[in-house]
């Protein structure tokens, strides 16, 4: 990948609305991680094997900023790329557009560390890390 | 428990409600599952050691029937009980009312079978079953 | 469409596994009705503007039967038809089948009614209905 | 409400467990928001009374910092208070500890907005405003 940010496009599903007619406010964070699976994905990581093998990496922190709403059925983008990253902690960043007029509805990033099978906190092997660099921002966060 | 129904409340989070101002179909299979890890503790039973010991209960068969609208904040009773049970298979029944004018919105059943900690099929053991014993339906389901 | 069956294709979502190491299964409910929406669009009918005039389709009935576990990070087609309609009640057919070697993991049916906007029991507007033919179920439900 | 500080407690459902083994990050959200609609209660003031005359409060802004993980069906206690708070915006802090060892889980704040029911920005009224006074921080958020 040479622009070091990827894409997916998902829908906003019924199940996904609340009563204010609009996507819930909690969604954004699952579908961050669908795009952070798809970017580690499209960096040559199977995120699915990297837990296999024994190495699990643990959200310990949020920040979604909500600028405007989804609705039902909305085709939306969402970019994902790595803010900074070291042995210890990667940032990812998120922006999430509707797709049809290209409106940024949220931006957000997560900060993971990476545990081992007895669930310790260890390091982030260099096979993951150097598929991980970082970025600028393509939106502002 | 001398009755064999046992009870839960909870109230409809707004995440659980949808965009028609109710809370959506799907929630009502997983505060099922509420009321009836609920009902094996009242029966002596407590799932998450079952799963410790290696014993998991898997659905697989579900089906509610939806009566009346549950809304956001309404507070819910959910019955659970057993319906039928041999070696290999848990029926159990359940109705979910709203506390308030105890109208009944919605019953369901789900079908149960156990596997071992290597995911094959096994009896459910007598210290289980025992715990277990069938009840006429409260409601019809 | 000429076969009367549509089908989505879905990933397995991190948060939609739980602590059996499978998919959860009142995510199914959630992904034929998803399925359910692609139907209606592939048929002609967008849910959303069906919604936006005043006609809503509400589930009356869910069943699945679970036959195989889903994993996180499958991809899974789901199949969706009309098995029966007349002018008060659909019924929906669903497969769930794992994309990669396309066994069957689950299949459900759910019935639906129409209400209006005050939420009153309606009829199915024949221009709904003429893009709802039932047919032969393509998998024993 | 003489502290300023309301809590609820929940159980960790089995369905908010991921295949890691603890309950997933996005529940979180969920839960803050429970222990936010009853805080809002417990100061006086019914959210879904606010709905129904027209004012909705929109989640901009959410942070959560996670500690350590929650387990299927432990007992959880949610603790939320009013950080800040002006004509146009209200700052929740939320803290989040396993009921059983008192540990802290997690920290959390949002930001919520005023909107009327034609979705336009407006202001707090005084009414709700006076109910919900800012208090020191009981935890570091």
């Amino acid at each position: 990948m040479t622009s070091g940010v990827s894409s997916i496009e998902l829908r906003v599903r019924y199940a996904e609305t609340d009563q204010m007619g609009i996507a819930h406010h909690a969604n954004y964070v699952i579908w961050c991680e669908d795009a952070r699976t798809a970017h580690l994905r499209s960096s040559g990581i199977s995120y699915r094997e990297l837990e296999q093998r024994g190495l699990f990496l643990v959200v310990v922190e949020v920040q979604v900023r909500y600028r405007a709403a989804a609705r039902y059925d909305d085709l939306l983008r969402i970019d994902c790329w790595v803010r900074e990253r070291n042995r210890r902690r990667i940032i990812f960043g998120y922006a999430v557009h509707r797709a049809e007029d290209h409106s940024l509805l949220a931006t957000a990033q997560t900060a993971l560390i990476a545990l081992d099978s007895n669930r310790v906190l260890g390091s982030l092997p260099p096979h993951v890390l150097d598929h991980l660099a970082p970025v600028a921002d393509p939106v502002r966060v």
